[in-house]
């Protein structure tokens, strides 16, 4: 391990090498230079940093992060209010919102069950999701959790605990991304997407 | 380009994508993360990294970085303050004294002369070296800069401009690194690690 001449240094290197991906190395490159900047510049950055952490609000409708106690999306009065997109974080929103295809609105679940990580229902906004879903003016709920074992076991969760005659129930569509070659997809998304398949032209 | 559906969010983005390394995605996955964290965790990052910033201190002798006016190895008395070894920057220091090898003194450069990128013989802690070397007590520089067209350049301004008779100027050893394999080192290497061959036994 690097010996580092300087404590305010050593400190601002063990601060860094806390966040992800960033190791002891990546984080003194990171400190060097800044001390090479203006003092003013990085005391925004600090700044900044410490005002998001502080002040950020989340939307108290769908949970997405936001500016104001109810998000820009929820607020729109231009988007569709019958339908929710259940995800799991903020970037599966603005994923979505990336493709402008999707005009309804979100319900951020803030993780998925992961016996393992130890998120269990109760630490996902899920009972505010099922209180959304008491209002009949929503008509369709659409399930976007990722496809593994514990996005599976979330969307059955939740599937399991909605108690409403007549909403309709999606998942995004699994098969071969656009692009893709048959030959090199694996068998699991192959044999879905034969399964799942649609009529032509639709 | 990704939007971000909040003001706070998007400059944390901003700031941190400024970092060297740090594209707008990794920003992106670093804030989010933050949002995760608790407020005074992420309070003392941004306190350390301001604190960084304005309050780091070089060394009055030798430009490394330091707590005090004189860092502790310019302090230690313990060390030869007879021989100088010169580096473009405070990493270097660090390497150096990892290698448990050396126990003179250091400079630290501040950089190395790049018509390209602007830097003169000026912006360099060059005069403060010369003046370093009006003292008799030095008997030694070492130069410790890399092997690259600035690097030589630079090394060779600084021989030019020693003007001190009996004072002995030596260069770190270029060659074969420990380990490496004859048949794959490059030519230059190779070729300069037979030219500048040592005493077998030494």
């Amino acid at each position: 391990m690097i010996r580092i001449p300087s404590m305010l240094l050593e400190q601002a290197v063990e601060e860094l090498s806390r966040l992800p991906g960033i190791g002891r190395r990546t984080a003194l490159r990171l400190s060097l230079w800044m001390l090479k900047q203006e003092p003013e510049n990085i005391k925004r950055l600090g700044e900044t940093l410490i005002r998001l952490s502080s002040e950020a609000v989340y939307c108290s409708q769908c949970f997405n992060i936001s500016d104001d106690l109810v998000c820009s999306i929820c607020a729109d009065p231009g988007r569709d209010h019958s339908v929710l997109c259940v995800v799991q974080d903020v970037r599966d929103v603005m994923a979505i919102e990336q493709t402008g295809q999707y005009r309804g609105l979100y319900h951020v679940l803030g993780g998925i069950i992961s016996p393992l990580e130890g998120i269990a229902p109760g630490d996902l906004h899920i009972e505010e999701l099922l209180d959304r879903l008491q209002n009949n003016s929503v008509n369709e709920v659409i399930m976007a959790l990722n496809s593994s074992v514990e996005g599976d076991t979330t969307t059955f969760y939740i599937f399991r605990r909605i108690d409403r005659p007549g909403l309709n129930i999606t998942t995004i569509a699994r098969g071969i991304a656009v692009g893709d070659e048959l030959e090199y997809t694996d068998e699991i998304t192959l044999g879905r997407s034969i399964l799942n398949r649609i009529p032509y032209g639709k």
